[in-house]
C-alpha cells in the first residue's frame, strides 16, 4: 500500500509544520533562488532602477460568505497586506477565476462587487484578469487568486534579519477574528455568534506607521497559523528569543468564548487584517499612536519583545495567572480553508 | 425553476461568446478601468518611469500530463507568452498552487521540474508563491495559476489600434496541435496518435521579431477559441476586414485528420504556442526570417492580411478549393479545461 507521505495532504496546506516542509525541501528544492528562498510574503525587484514588490495568494475559503466579508474582500484584503508588509504604495492587482459550472450569477456579482469595494478603498485598480471554469464536482464553488504590483518609494528595508533586542512587537488589533468567524459558521452558529472576519487592507495603516518611524525592522502579516506561527517563524529567522504577554494579547470575548467552548487556540488562528511590526524601543509609543489613528488600528497593543539573540527562536508566552509557556513550533491548526 | 442563465456555465470558461459575454458585461460592468477595459493579454503600467507588462492566468488543465507537456509547463508557457505578446522581457513570475488532498507527491515534483525547465529557458525566475490544500473531492488534482511580470523597454506599442488595412497576417507555425493533444487524451488516443501540444515559450522568438521590423503593429497569443477567435476579436477591436487564405495555415496532416474524424475545426482549436502578428507589408519577409531562426517558429507562414475597413470585423477564409466562408463570431469550443 502506498503510504500517506507520498500524497499531498490537507496539512500541505494549514500554514503549519507540513507546509513548511513542502515549500522548504520539496518546491525550494526545484525552485530555489534569492529572492524565493527568503519565504517572505512578498518580493522585491529592482526594474530599471524602480524598486516594486510583487506578490500573490489564492483563495480557497469555505464558506464563500462569512460574517464579516467574503472571498471577493479577502482576496483582495490578502494580497494587499502581503504586499504591505514591504510597506509600499500598493498600485495594481490580477484578478483570476476559477468556478464550478452552476455558481450563481448572483453570488459572483456580490463577489464582484466586494472586490471592487475594497480595491478602491486601497487605491488600487483590478488591471489584469482570467476566468476559468471547470464542471460540477471538479471544484468547489469559487476560487480567486489575486496577484498584486506595489510601488516601493523609499529606501527602508524590513526584514527579520533587521529584529534586534530590545524591540517591541505592536499588533493593531484583537487576535483570531477571522479564524473564529470562519470556524462558527462551519459549526452552524453563523451569524448569531457576533463574531466577525477581521478582514481588512492595511496598507494605508501600515505606510502611516512607517512615516512616525525609522525604526520599524520587520512587519508581518497574520493570516494561516496565526500570531504564534508567524512569530516563531520570525524568531527563528532573526536568531532571537521572543517574550510575549497574554494580557496584553488583544482578543474579543466572544472569540475567546468559542475557542474555550471548542478547545482552540486563539494565538494559532487565523487573522485577515492584523498586522505585526517589530519596532525599536524609542519609537513604540509614536507608532502605537499613529496605528490607533486608523480605523483598523483602533485596538492595537504592545504585545512583547524581542529578549535576547537565540539560534533556537523560542517564543515564550507569559501567561495571565503568571507562568510561562514556551509555544509549540508549528502547531497545526487542521482547519482547511480557512483563507 | 431557476433559469440557467442565473448559473456560471463551462461556455463561461470557453474563450467563446459566453465568456466574452461574462467578462464585458459583467466583470468590466463591476471593475472598468481605463488599462482593464483594454482586455489586453498584459496590462501596461509605468511605474516611476518604468513600464512594466503584468498578466495572471489560472490553469486547470485536464489531464495534468499530456503528450508534448505538463500542467507546469503550460502554466510558465501561458504567462510568458501572455508578457511576450507586449514585446517585452519577462523578468519574474508567481506561482500559486490549489492542491486536492491525495494529489501523489511525486506528479507534484514532476511539475515542479517542469516549471524549473521552462521558466529557465525563458530567463525568468519564481520569485513568490502561495499553496492551498483543500479537501478531496473539492478541487480535481492541481490547479495552479501563474502571474508575470515583464520590462518593457522599448518605446514601440502593439495593440489593436495600429492594425492597417495592407498589414500581412504570421504565424509561427502549425494551428491546434495543443487542442489536439488534450482531445486526443480525453478520448483515449493518448499518446499514440503522435499528436504533441504546441506548449512553448515565444518570448526570447518575439524579441527577435521586434529587432528586425519597426512596423509589427499588433501581437497576440492565440490560445482558448484559436485563431480564429483572436483574429475576430482584433478584426472588430481594430476595425478592420481580415482575409485569411485556407492553404496558408500551417496544419499538420495528424492533426487535420483528427479534427475530420471528430468533426472539430482547427481554426477554432487552442494553441499554447502560436504568436499571431500583424506586420506592415514591407517587413513581412523580414519578420518571417526572424522568427524561422527560432526553434519556435519553424513553421511560420504569412495567413492573411488585412484588407479594409469594416467596423463589422468580418474574417473571411479563402478556402483550398477556391470558396469563401465568413468565420462565425464566438464558435463556442466545448472543450472545458483546455488550459
Amino acid at each position: 500500500m502506498d503510504k500517506i507521505e507520498e500524497f499531498i495532504q490537507l496539512s500541505h496546506g494549514d500554514g503549519g509544520i507540513k507546509t513548511g516542509e513542502l515549500i522548504e525541501k520539496t518546491i525550494l528544492g526545484h525552485l530555489k533562488n534569492k529572492i524565493l528562498e527568503k519565504l517572505e510574503d512578498s518580493a522585491i525587484l529592482e526594474l530599471n532602477g524602480t524598486k516594486i514588490a510583487f506578490t500573490t495568494d489564492s483563495f480557497v475559503v469555505d464558506p464563500v460568505f462569512f460574517p464579516g466579508g467574503d472571498i471577493g474582500k479577502l482576496s483582495v484584503c490578502g494580497t494587499i497586506n502581503d504586499l504591505a508588509t514591504t510597506g509600499c504604495r500598493p498600485v495594481a492587482l490580477s484578478l483570476s477565476f476559477i468556478m464550478e459550472e452552476g455558481f450563481p450569477l448572483t453570488d459572483f456579482k456580490k463577489i464582484l462587487a466586494s472586490i471592487k469595494e475594497t480595491a478602491d478603498e486601497s487605491g488600487v485598480n483590478i488591471v489584469t484578469g482570467d476566468t476559468k471554469v471547470v464542471g460540477k464536482g471538479n471544484a468547489d464553488s469559487i476560487f480567486i487568486n489575486t496577484s498584486g504590483i506595489g510601488l516601493v518609494d523609499y529606501k527602508k528595508e524590513f526584514s527579520p534579519r533587521l529584529i534586534k533586542p530590545g524591540d517591541k512587537i505592536i499588533i493593531n488589533g484583537p487576535i483570531a477574528d477571522h479564524g473564529a468567524a470562519i470556524m462558527s459558521c462551519r459549526k452552524g452558529f453563523n451569524f448569531k455568534s457576533g463574531i466577525k472576519s477581521d478582514c481588512a487592507p492595511l496598507s494605508a495603516m501600515v505606510m502611516d506607521m512607517i512615516k512616525v518611524s525609522d525604526s520599524i525592522h520587520c512587519l508581518r502579516d497574520a493570516t494561516r497559523g496565526g500570531l504564534a506561527t508567524i512569530l516563531l517563524e520570525l524568531a527563528k529567522s532573526s536568531g532571537t528569543r521572543i517574550n510575549i504577554f497574554e494580557d496584553n494579547i488583544p482578543l474579543r470575548k466572544e472569540v475567546r468564548g468559542l475557542c474555550e467552548f471548542l478547545g482552540l487556540d486563539p494565538l494559532y488562528m487565523a487573522n485577515e487584517g492584523k498586522m505585526v511590526a517589530f519596532v525599536g524601543q524609542k519609537d513604540a509609543s509614536r507608532v502605537i499612536e499613529a496605528i490607533s489613528a486608523n480605523k483598523y488600528g483602533k485596538g492595537s497593543s504592545i504585545i512583547g519583545e524581542v529578549a535576547g539573540k537565540d539560534d533556537e527562536g523560542p517564543v515564550i508566552l507569559n501567561t495571565a495567572i503568571g507562568t510561562t509557556r514556551i509555544l509549540d513550533r508549528y502547531y497545526s491548526e487542521q482547519l482547511p480553508r480557512i483563507c
